[in-house]
C-alpha cells in the first residue's frame, strides 16, 4: 500500500445519490473531479452542492465512475470507454453480471473496465441526499473479470479505499447471487408485506408495534429504481424467491389444517429456520459478536438521553448500538443500549447508582 | 375518571414475560400481587423478581390475570372462574376470538371474564426479561363482548391504565384480524426470509445491510410460543398470507420473463403497493406526522454520542427518535436523529456550529 496515492482527474456521470456522493468525497480530498448528467439541471444541482466543476474542452480524466441507472450502465460505460481511449472505467450498478455481458458483446475494451458496487444507499435518492460521507465503513464490492490487469484494478481499490469504504472482491456471479439474497429478495418481501397494510382496516394499524415498523422500512424505496435493479438480476433473485414460496405454500397448507398431523411441526421447522438465518448475520463492524442489551427509561424531554449517554461515556463504557423504542401515545421513551458482555454489570451497577430505571439487561 | 382506582387483590396465572411484568408493575403500585405458576421454580423466580408474593390459604382476588401460552388459556380461565366465584378474570393471550368460543362452549361465566391483549413484548421470554415499565405507552387491547358487563370491564381497564398502556376496545374478531396482519403475518414472512440464509453463502452476509437486519429482526423469536399463536390465529393468519402468495407468484412470473410485455409494470405495481402500505403505518406517538432527519458523524469512542446529544438538548430541540447506523470495519457511527421539521434548519445551523459534520438532513 506505499503507493497509493488519490484518485486523480476523475469524471463522473450521472449525478444521483451515488454519483454526486463520490463527487463530494473525492471533491473533500482535493481531486479534480467533473461532473456530468444528461440533464443539465442536474448537473447543476450537484456542481451547486459541491460535488464537482461542469465538464470542459480537453477534460483527460484518469477514472470515469458511471453512476447511471442499471438499464442503460453498459451503453454509458461503453460510450465512455470510446471517448476516452486512455482512461480506466468502473461503474457503481447494483448488478454486475449483466452489464459485463453486454459490454462483452458489443466489443469494448474491457482490459479498461472494472464493475464496482458500493453497498450503501438511502431510502431517498437523488443529488439532494448525497453525502460526502455515505461509504464510510460500508463494504463496496469489485467485481473481478480476467480481462484487466492487477495494476489497473488497484486504481479503482484506490478510490474506493479514499472514499472510506472497504473493498471486497466477488465475480460478477457471486456478486449477483449474494446481492439477491441479502438485498434484492429482502426488498421483494418487504414490498409484498407492506402492499398488505394498504388494504387493512385502520384500527389494525393502530397496534403496529416496532416490528411491523423494521419488517417494512424498506418498502419505501423508489419503484423505478427497483424495477431495473430486480429486472437486471432476475435469475439470481428468482432462485432465491422460489424455495421461499415453497415455504410459504408448506406453511399456508399448514395453517390451513393447524391440526392435522404434522403441520405444528412444518410451522415450527418454518420459524427455527428463521432462527438459524438471523444468526447468521453478522453483527456491527462485521463481527460476529453478540452484546449484551441494557434497557433504560428515559423522559421524553430535552436532554434526558443526553444525560444518559454522558453518564455511559463517564463510566468509560462505549455503546456498540442505541435504540430507542417508540411509545405511542406516551411521553416516555426506553433506551435500549448495546454493550461488550464484560461492562453490563458494571454499567448497570453505574447506573443504578445515578438513579436511572434499569428496566431490563440481558445478554 | 374520577372514580379510578388501584386493581386491589390480584392475582397472576403464569410467570413468564408478561405475567412478571404485569406483576411488577402492579408491585411497584402498592398492589397485593400473588403469583401463581404450575411451575414452582419459575413461580419462586418471579417473585424473588419482586413481581408478587406465593399463594397463600384465604387469598380472595378481585381480579386474576391469566398469562399462560395461547394453548391452554380457555382451560386455565375456566378453572379460575370456577375457583374465585367472585373473582373478575382476564387473560392477555395474543388471540382472542379461540379462546373465548372455548369458554362459551364449556358454559365458563362470561359475565366475569374480559380478554385482553397487551401490545408489548420482546424477542426474549421468561420472568429475566420481564420489566415494570413493559407496557408504558403500549396499545393494549380490550376484547370487548356482550356478556360482560361495562362496570366490570372497567376494572380491567383501570388495571391497564395502571400499568402505564393506552387501552384500544376491539371486539374479537376485529382483533384476530389486526394482529394477523400487523404482528402474526410479519413474524412468518421475516422467519421465511431470514430461513433462506441458513443455506446462503457465507460471502453475501458480508455485504449484509441495515435493510436486512431490520427485515429480519422478528425472526429471532421463540418458535414455540409462535407455533400456538399462529395455531391459534390460523384463519386470520392465511387470508392475508394468500393475498401475499398471490402477489409474490406474480412478482416470481414477471421475473421469469423480465423482458415479456406487463412484467415491468408487475413488479412496479407490487413496489409501488408497498410504497402504500407502509406510509399507512403511523409514527411514533400513534400519529401520523413526518419528522426530518439530520444524519451527524461521530467518532465511535466513549461520550462522543453523549456530547452530540447534550448539545442538542442545550439547542432545545426534543429528539423523537434516534438511530445509529451499523459500520461494518469502520470505527465511525452515523447518527440519524429525528425532529419535528420546524426544528431542522436551526439544529443543523447549531450543530454545524459546534464543529458537528451533518452528512445529511432531508424531510
Amino acid at each position: 500500500m506505499t503507493d497509493r496515492r488519490l484518485a486523480e482527474d476523475v469524471r463522473i456521470v450521472g449525478s444521483g445519490l451515488l454519483g454526486t456522493s463520490i463527487g463530494l468525497g473525492l471533491a473533500a480530498r482535493g481531486v479534480d473531479v467533473v461532473m456530468d448528467d444528461v440533464s443539465p439541471s442536474a448537473r447543476r444541482l450537484a456542481v451547486d452542492y459541491g460535488a464537482g466543476r461542469e465538464p470542459a474542452a480537453g477534460d483527460a480524466p484518469g477514472l470515469i465512475v458511471v453512476c447511471v441507472p442499471p438499464d442503460v450502465t453498459a451503453s454509458i460505460v461503453a460510450r465512455e470507454l470510446a471517448a476516452y481511449p486512455d482512461a480506466l472505467v468502473t461503474d457503481v450498478a447494483s448488478v454486475k453480471a449483466a452489464p459485463l455481458a453486454e459490454l462483452r458483446a458489443m466489443g469494448a475494451d474491457l482490459g479498461r473496465y472494472l464493475g464496482t458496487h458500493p453497498m450503501a444507499g438511502r431510502e431517498r435518492g437523488g443529488a439532494i441526499s448525497a453525502r460526502a460521507d455515505l461509504f464510510v465503513g460500508r463494504p463496496w464490492v469489485l467485481a473481478g473479470h480476467d480481462d484487466i490487469s492487477y495494476r489497473r484494478a488497484g486504481a479503482i481499490e484506490d478510490m474506493i479505499l479514499d472514499l472510506g469504504a472497504v473493498p471486497i472482491e466477488l465475480d460478477v456471479e457471486r456478486h449477483d447471487r449474494s446481492v439477491a439474497l441479502v438485498s434484492h429478495v429482502p426488498q421483494v418481501v418487504s414490498s409484498l408485506l407492506a402492499a398488505r397494510l394498504s388494504e387493512g382496516d385502520g384500527a389494525a394499524l393502530q397496534l403496529a408495534g416496532q416490528g411491523l415498523r423494521d419488517v417494512t422500512r424498506v418498502a419505501g424505496s423508489d419503484p423505478a429504481l427497483w424495477v431495473q435493479i430486480l429486472g437486471a438480476n432476475a435469475p439470481a433473485v428468482v432462485d432465491v424467491l422460489r424455495p421461499l414460496r415453497d415455504d410459504l405454500e408448506r406453511v399456508i397448507a399448514a395453517l390451513d389444517a393447524p391440526e392435522a398431523p404434522g403441520s405444528r411441526r412444518a410451522i415450527a421447522d418454518a420459524l427455527a429456520a428463521g432462527n438459524t438465518g438471523v444468526a447468521r448475520i453478522p453483527g456491527k463492524h462485521g463481527q460476529d459478536r453478540r452484546f449484551s442489551q441494557i434497557v433504560v427509561m428515559v423522559d421524553d424531554t430535552p436532554g434526558e438521553l443526553a444525560r444518559l449517554l454522558t453518564e455511559i461515556g463517564e463510566a468509560g463504557v462505549n455503546m456498540e448500538d442505541l435504540r430507542l423504542e417508540h411509545s405511542p401515545g406516551a411521553q416516555i421513551g426506553l433506551a435500549e443500549i448495546s454493550v461488550v458482555p464484560e461492562a453490563e454489570q458494571r454499567l448497570v451497577a453505574e447506573l443504578e447508582e445515578r438513579g436511572w430505571t434499569i428496566a431490563g439487561a440481558f445478554a
